[in-house]
């Protein structure tokens, strides 16, 4: 499904042979919705081609993918002040730049994949650079990352920070590892690893209420609004797999004790009694959470789930974790993916039909599905 | 309905009796689940409050939440360059501010229809300088109205602006016919509601595709993206009914054929065939629209379309009006009312059935069903 189905749709549809990057916002049958450029996505998709290329089978198809859309991504995605911007034109003109600094860390993990592909010392040290300047505004945020609530008001803090910069930082880490084994951002990165598991441990993550919520108050405290009871049960699954990957890479039993707590626990509040899946969203009292969006059931979640049980299997041999994945596995492989066009549907109703048939937009591009698809592939293999 | 069940429930939960202000975060039976105040929602309880008292039945009650809200929203709604703010705290410290400037149009309704109720020149006064600020920064835009999208790089317009201004220009122009028959705002305003509609006659509405568009570019082309191609059928239907009052309050013809146009094409635009009710969002060329809650069946499209249908059919004495108004009306007060807690679920599913049973949020509160079951009331009694 990898490779002739997933990976197959999006070079067929996705590569932008004249102005280079790729489009995303395709429908069901691959024809264009919009030739806007999402920016996350423009560096997910420069990582993915890499880490096919590095891991799974040297094309050079996807190598030559990787390099061109990196090649956009750096004449087009940074604005005059080191940010980047959220979305640009086809021909990369600036369209939206955001508060948010998530285009800067899949630029990281882009450009350091795409070093390793291309054995590119230079790559490496951009990424570097960029790793150091996120690092820099979100412990002395300044005027390119305005606050979207007042803090002399209310401070929170989000989870989706601690969970990115661990991914970020793992991947960068594991490209210095190869290419750079003596440069000071391996230690940056590890304290960075440690700082953010240290961080969805002591603030994100509630053991007495089993569920991890998505904005806490600086110190930790729930908020008792809907906004802070909000817990992203797919969230929370994507990081409990990165943390598992590094308990199993460092052999860290705490952070595998933690990891898999926040996984069951996880499953457990988001899972979909009535109709099966993970549920967008939950409110950590039971009430109603706020979002429109709520109950539907989306694509990478259950990429998140499908990897993490397996994973979480592997290292324990837990049935229940077994039982999980395959659950999880059965509901996800027999609904979202489309047997005509190839791919996968990305929004789902509560009941598992399809309440929109594109295969991508400004969110979704070639990144959960073939990184799901790979690593449970690469875990299967060592099972 | 509207008194004893509507306006009984928000009486009972929404006023802060210590600090001033309505909560609008209610679940199902009016337990809070949030103590936040959104901004929105305060200016238009103060005019509902105040609207209910002028025209049905002037209770105490009414005009002293008008005007202990009122007060609220003068005392903590604005930041210190005249803006306003988009939620504040219970006790009112402000939590986050927008570009948009929506706060500001619902607190020149609630000033205007508040001043009325009290008779009350100095109050109407701060309606009219509201409305001038709010006019120069549209047309002069500066740094407390940044654009989101570079403007350099593509800039459009939104349907909701000439939409909002009509609405705003007509309730601040009936205040000073009341109050000020000699003021200058008057001619001000008639002059933005003849913009307003000529804006959405010759930019927004695109009668050759029977339908109107949020957003345009600024010459008033379609913008080819899921973004240009956006309709909302029930905005559109809600500017339909604020040009069908004005032609008929100026007997102009020629507006009320427009205004005819845009509801009928909206209806049928916007109407499921398949389970009934108005859809939120649909894409003009009738793709699938990228909002993840475009087939979901909000409360606030129906209330406009039962009016509006309703208003139109008494205009013309179109049969097809007649059977559209019983259409929306069946479906609409079968789903939305809870004969339990009383009020208005406000999201269900696009099947009819509720996705949420909260009651209000920062989005919903006492507005759009007093106001459609006063018109409907009123309307009513004029057949």
């Amino acid at each position: 499904m990898l490779v002739d189905d997933v990976m197959a749709f999006w070079s067929a549809h996705a590569p932008d042979r004249e102005r280079g990057g790729i489009f995303t916002y395709l429908d069901r049958d691959g024809s264009r919705l919009s030739t806007d450029k999402a920016v996350w996505l423009q560096g997910r998709a420069v990582w993915t081609y890499a880490h096919l290329y590095n891991v799974l089978d040297p094309r050079l198809e996807w190598l030559e993918l990787s390099n061109s859309t990196l090649e956009f991504l750096e004449r087009h995605c940074f604005d005059c002040d080191d940010r980047m911007f959220f979305i640009v034109t086809r021909e990369g003109k600036p369209l939206r730049k955001r508060r948010y600094m998530f285009s800067e860390t899949f630029a990281i993990i882009a450009y350091a994949e795409n070093a390793v592909a291309n054995n590119d010392v230079q790559k490496l040290e951009r990424a570097i650079d960029i790793f150091r300047n996120v690092l820099r505004r979100f412990h002395y945020p300044d005027e390119t990352t305005p606050a979207k609530v007042v803090p002399e008001t209310r401070s929170m803090k989000s989870h989706a920070m601690p969970m990115i910069l661990l991914a970020t930082a793992r991947s960068l880490r594991s490209a210095c590892e190869k290419l750079l084994p003596e440069s000071s951002a391996i230690n940056e990165c590890n304290a960075v690893i440690r700082e953010a598991a240290a961080e969805v441990r002591d603030s994100f993550y509630k053991p007495e209420l089993h569920l991890l919520l998505e904005s806490v108050m600086l110190d930790g405290s729930m908020l008792d609004t809907p906004e802070g009871r909000i817990v992203n049960p797919g969230h929370a699954i994507e990081t409990s797999w990165f943390l598992l990957e590094e308990a199993r890479q460092q052999n860290d039993a705490a952070m595998k004790d933690l990891a898999l707590s926040i996984l069951k626990d996880s499953l457990q509040v988001g899972w979909d009694e009535k109709h099966g899946g993970i549920l967008y969203f939950v409110d950590a009292k039971g009430l109603t959470p706020d979002p429109m969006e709520h109950d539907m059931k989306l694509w990478w979640p259950h990429c998140e789930a499908m990897y993490a049980t397996l994973l979480g299997y592997n290292m324990t041999g837990d049935a229940a974790l077994l039982q999980w994945h395959e659950r999880v596995r059965e509901w996800t492989l027999s609904r979202f993916p489309d047997p005509e066009f190839g791919e996968w549907y990305g929004y789902l109703n509560r009941d598992g039909s399809p309440s929109k048939r594109i295969k991508g937009n400004m969110w979704k591009g070639p990144f959960h599905i073939p990184r799901a698809l790979l690593k449970l592939h690469q875990e299967s293999l060592r099972a």
